[in-house]
């Protein structure tokens, strides 16, 4: 049934994340060292860290966060598993992505059994200009930015082309975020763990309000579309369609499938991987998708062996409103132009076809750049053991999606990992 | 014979490199492509880049150099290989050798057959105040850099403990960089095409000093020995002891060995592999070898089935001469405290016992960090085919090692090269 190439299969054992925020007296070490106990406490049995072989760590830019390169072997000895082989895995947002992966190749390839991937970033002590110049890096430096782009200016140029091609309101955009905010609010590791109708009305208002009916889909998009509350940052996209600057650590457990069970009783597959990359915007046929995610997308459905209708939920790169829209059509969920009509008819909500984002994803739970593709897998995790609490999805979910998107689309990686019973 | 765990064997079937200097009007990208061209003049046939299908990218901090990180897929599409997998693998100085490590551990993985690994750094358009302080973050700022410590600091300190335990002169050292000068005014790629002679005495001088005698070992250290001509740095280091700031890019093409006949009728295979991590300086028990140097020759020679007396030449990271010094220790080609001896007496000289950095190392081929690790392989690619002109070892070399070092020994990865017939 699976078409995989790897020599052999490679297991998901352990998963942790930090509280992701902003910390501003918190450093990288700390954050990792978080999601490390984090991770330690979940589903294992008889672990024990000399059983490390090599760690793999995502990061974007502590060089121009923190002004801490060459950080993976500091973590390495920061939680006492030197000597082992450490190095740092950068592809700007998708940097998590895609250390889990050659994390996992590294595994099939037989000379590592047992691999700590980690994800950090640590962003919220520069000033806003400084963390714009930072993520500015992700772009094409010599040709886009010059140009004048940010990367609100990046996905506002892609929903501007999306809502142009495809007739889509302005509207769709704030479902996505209204939804992210509604499962960010039953995470107590999010950012923002609060709806958008608690962000925009104080706890006084709402008292002086008690007796108001709950607040409605129609309520909140009625809020966000006074600019007052929610200012535009690039048209089309506003400040409730962006996802936040964050700090945050997330980290993984991964060992070859044969030794799966020595780890945990429930260990996850990772049944499917794939990775792609792209040129700069300046480069592209087509603004309104990302074709890496498109590729990575079915490379990963052809070493699993399935379809995108056999995915029971995702967690889809939502970087920006419009992201998450072109990301579940990428990824074959719905068909080119019909993921704004899945975001506003409640397609993707926690009871819908295809839950997104039931993590609240990067706009709610928060983007700590490194760290949020593993952050994804954290929920991936938690949603596949039955330990979402008040988010967790019914009906036993069974194969869960991550999506991680670098830059403006220049990377993507997907992995795909199943629960058996 | 071989004792590798991995699924399947790698072959190394090109190899290129820019020339490395300072080229202020040069970007990465420059670089790179200059590198890569090169690669495909070196011995393939039947090359198609459509064939490749991923590309790994070391690389040490374009980031505080360029503003530019997420540089993996920005090249690979500036060379039109797009949408393959673009990944950057950063361990500070020792970044280009990590990479072809983890490309090899793709291809073993089954994964992908044909690899594209790059390294690449453009240093000097910065101050070297800002030189300084990008390279400081390869250490650990959190500790190491308030401390006062800084690259040449770190390296001295080092030089300081060797010379004090094993009674070492400080003139050891001069030979290391005399003979790897030597060495580098035989490489029309190296940053200084000199010897040190050539160097510290003009074109006039050496004209007024016809019928002098050809400058002696003797003559170079008298020259060295002046402060004038010499300055130091972080004492014991002067400044003939240091590697220089350089702009330079490098590239090898890696496959799934059962493909490498495919790609030219002289393969080199990738018989060993291994790498290690430390903690900064203050974590280490002892500052006058590099740990995690001899972990990574000990795994990389376990996995070839070889003994360091196998080796019939190395490339060796000296990023200072002490490191060459402690480098031919750790990787076993001498005894502990006999290296300052083996390069007294010219056993690592090309007619040497085991001939050491015949390239011109680091020091006078220049230390473009990212792409370092990737220069050094392009000796042995150039060497195992008796394509290294005047500084061709005799006696058909057969084996080459690669050791690449990242910051004060942080990072180490050793790679092992075989021409078979």
């Amino acid at each position: 049934m699976t078409r995989s190439k790897w020599a052999r299969g490679v297991a998901l054992v352990g998963s942790g994340m930090s509280k992701f925020g902003s910390f501003l007296e918190k450093t990288s070490r700390d954050l990792f060292v978080e999601a490390y106990l984090d991770m330690q406490n979940s589903l294992m049995k008889d672990f024990s860290p000399e059983g490390i072989e090599a760690f793999y760590l995502g990061n974007f830019s502590s060089d121009l966060f923190e002004k801490q390169a060459h950080l993976a072997p500091i973590l390495a000895s920061w939680i006492g598993i030197s000597p082992i082989a450490s190095l740092r895995i950068e592809d700007a947002c998708a940097s998590g992505g895609v250390a889990l992966r050659q994390a996992a190749l590294a595994i099939a390839s037989g000379q590592y059994d047992v691999v700590l991937v980690g994800g950090v970033e640590k962003m919220t002590n520069l000033s806003i200009a400084q963390v714009t110049e930072a993520l500015a890096t992700a772009a094409d430096t010599q040709f886009e930015i010059p140009a004048g782009f940010t990367f609100p200016g990046f996905y506002a140029a892609m929903a501007t082309a999306y809502m142009a091609k495809y007739k889509a309101p302005r509207e769709a955009f704030y479902h996505v975020a209204i939804k992210n905010h509604n499962n960010g609010a039953l995470n107590a590791k999010a950012q923002f763990n609060k709806t958008i109708f608690d962000i925009l009305t104080s706890k006084k208002a709402r008292a002086e309000q008690k007796g108001r009916p709950i607040p409605t889909w129609e309520t909140e998009i009625e809020f966000l579309s006074d600019p007052k509350a929610n200012p535009p940052i690039a048209w089309p996209m506003t400040l409730f369609d962006c996802s936040p600057v964050s700090d945050g650590g997330a980290v993984a457990l991964l060992v070859a499938e044969e030794f799966a069970k020595d780890f945990t009783d429930n260990p996850l597959y990772l049944i499917g991987s794939g990775q792609a990359s792209d040129g700069a915007l300046p480069d592209r046929d087509s603004l309104s998708h990302i074709p890496a995610a498109q590729i990575a997308g079915q490379e990963a459905y052809e070493m699993a062996g399935i379809s995108p209708k056999d995915v029971d939920f995702a967690e889809v790169h939502d970087c920006f409103t419009i992201a998450e829209i072109m990301g579940i059509e990428d990824l074959g969920f719905f068909p080119r132009g019909e993921g704004w009509k899945a975001a506003m008819s409640g397609k993707t909500s926690r009871n819908g076809e295809i839950p997104i984002n039931t993590s609240g994803g990067l706009k709610a739970k928060g983007h700590p750049v490194g760290a949020s593709g593993l952050g994804q897998v954290n929920e991936i995790w938690k949603q596949l053991h039955g330990k979402a609490g008040q988010r967790q999805l019914t009906g036993q979910p069974s194969i869960g999606l991550a999506h991680n998107v670098g830059g403006s689309g220049q990377t993507c990686v997907v992995n795909i990992f199943e629960r058996r019973e």
